[in-house]
């Protein structure tokens, strides 16, 4: 039940036994082809998607040095790590991050970033961390974002890696020029791919203004592909095929099914949680479906708690991490997740706070049964 | 018989099935502390190791943008497509490439660079393909480049990525600074690893001046080996077991062994298509024993020729590329290729040509067998 890696389906697993082909090939090219077109239509867009082999992190930062040049102005929303993150990276490469700022656990108020636009002018691009995976916030105005971007002539870039295919994300319908992604969570694929969807205004700019970087460097993966339908450099093919399964199985579900399979397993697991007496890190309002920070009681420590969980029940779980350390822990409710995850974790959570002598208040199974079985 | 992807062991692949874990786990750190002790010995250094995510060419950025700043001298040997890129990669980011070269086919005389070195003051390090795929040659004097190194105190860095696993390079003996090469080459593992060598120089030095790139900022990835044996970001996990299984089989054979093995493999190719009649593109001196590449009769047409392989017999060679494409093919003799490979690949070109009324001269398939059972 991490926040990614997610647990990877057998069919998935299992499409990495295809023999090694060559990515000069027509059965390279075939492939390639077909991810794309389904990437196409779980991100829910018709603008052009690149597969780089990369983390995440390979994937954001391929996003900030094609489109960000020295003195870009630059809005970030910043409550939690990697909106952190995100801010310093543009600022690294000699961007200017504009941090509208809220505690971590909420979202700012989407006056701020108005007013952000507003006080400053030219303001190139807006990156929004659209899931905070070390709160388990979620930014629930992306569509206005979007509008705004739309409005104020700037690029609208999401970073969706640990929330794309579990939870709402129309890239086109949204308006976001760029939206990157992972295999490893929301689409519950193994890692080591990262998706990134490139509307045609953003792939302009990048085209006329390529980075000096070549790994990452975006012009030379739309070249390769538009001229042969290959990348660059070597893929990781193995994982290629992984991914076209998992995309697959994504496909076989449907997205609005998918999207409501992950919200109700988030409510029975917010609701379980509640009725055992623990409470959610996050404000109401801002808490995500994907992944569930969960705030420690005083009489139960990190390390014990999750090892407990761990050894004796195999449920697996993340701890906080940055000034969240020890104070928090979270679930990942992505990918797989099922009313069977569910219930499994809740008793293990439940039986691990007997064995530390914290008496759940309430029945949180009942309770999150009760959800999971109401359509 | 491509220049790689190699064929990948069905003991490798089967690795893949290794159900998913979390990275920031005990299991990981096994995982990954096992692979850099086997790549250790492979590498044949105690120098630290570093895996990336990525293809070969990651890593060859990597291994510049970490180590070259504005206005530093580096001297590189270019003779083939790789040379040309490496030395343009090291212009891109604002360093001073000095381009010693030679015509394709063949090595830059020692001499040059070693003039490179009496004329240029304060050269900060030396770059060099060791095999440069896109003509078949392999620099023979790599041990005397790392002298030349050392005494001029500048840093060796050996793009090793098609060759290492397939011939001599004992990174340490020949004092190697950074020592770069890929998982889908030799080593016969799917792509998407990268491994990285670099010695304690190289890495204060990388430590002290970090890049203002995250993703291949190789700093990072030394302090969370140190402090906790994981990689900075999510890490292809699979291909990481995929990796340590190519490993042990590596270690199995022997590195002697397995070396030797490439060596007769080669001789018995270039042997074998010469009693045909097709002659290297490489001058004997700088032939490569784990990338061959030929030239083609007028007679044959590189499309037809390779079409005809690839459908009729299933076999699979690459053809030129730059100003070589149509001029000559090229044969991966990396990885797991054994006599069964030679033999089949000689029989199927012989074959080709007949179809293609260009007559064998000679019995290539005698002469070459003769090579591969003589001890």
């Amino acid at each position: 039940m991490l926040p990614g890696p997610t647990n990877v389906p057998n069919r998935v697993t299992s499409a990495m036994l295809t023999p090694m082909i060559n990515h000069r090939s027509e059965d390279f090219r075939t492939l390639y082809k077909d991810i794309i077109a389904k990437t196409q239509k779980v991100f829910q867009t018709n603008n052009d998607i690149v597969v780089l082999t990369t983390s995440g992190t390979g994937a954001v930062e391929a996003s900030v040095v094609n489109l960000i040049k020295k003195g870009d102005l630059v809005v970030v929303p910043v409550n939690g790590e990697f909106g952190t993150r995100l801010a310093d990276l543009v600022d690294s490469i000699g961007g200017k991050a504009i941090r509208v700022k809220a505690a971590f656990g909420q979202n700012p108020p989407i006056e701020k970033i108005i007013e952000a636009f507003e006080t400053n002018r030219g303001i190139k691009a807006l990156y929004a961390v659209y899931n905070e995976t070390s709160t388990g916030t979620t930014l629930r105005y992306m569509e206005k974002l979007g509008k705004i971007c739309d409005d104020n002539d700037a690029f609208f870039v999401a970073d969706a890696v640990s929330i794309l295919g579990g939870d709402e994300l129309p890239v086109d319908d949204w308006n976001v020029d760029i939206c990157v992604t992972a295999s490893q969570k929301a689409l519950a694929g193994p890692p080591g791919l990262a998706p990134i969807s490139i509307s045609n205004e953003a792939k302009r700019y990048m085209q006329d203004n390529p980075p000096s970087t070549q790994y990452l460097n975006l012009k030379r993966y739309f070249k390769y592909y538009e001229e042969s339908y290959e990348t660059p450099f070597t893929p990781a093919i193995s994982l290629f095929y992984a991914f076209r399964e998992a995309l697959e199985i994504i496909l076989e579900e449907g997205m609005k099914n998918r999207i409501d399979r992950h919200r109700k397993c988030a409510n029975a697991i917010y609701a379980g949680l509640g009725e055992l007496g623990l409470k959610p890190f996050a404000d109401e309002a801002a808490r995500s479906n994907v992944v569930i920070a969960i705030k420690y009681l005083n009489e139960l420590e990190d390390k014990k708690f999750r090892q407990i969980l761990s050894s004796q029940f195999r449920v697996l779980l993340a701890g906080g991490f940055g000034e969240l350390k020890g104070k928090v822990f979270r679930i990942g409710c992505m990918g797989e997740v099922t009313s069977y995850h569910v219930m499994r974790t809740l008793s293990a959570i439940s039986s691990t706070m007997e064995i530390l002598n914290v008496k759940p208040q309430g029945n949180g199974l009942s309770v999150a049964h009760k959800i999971l079985t109401t359509s």
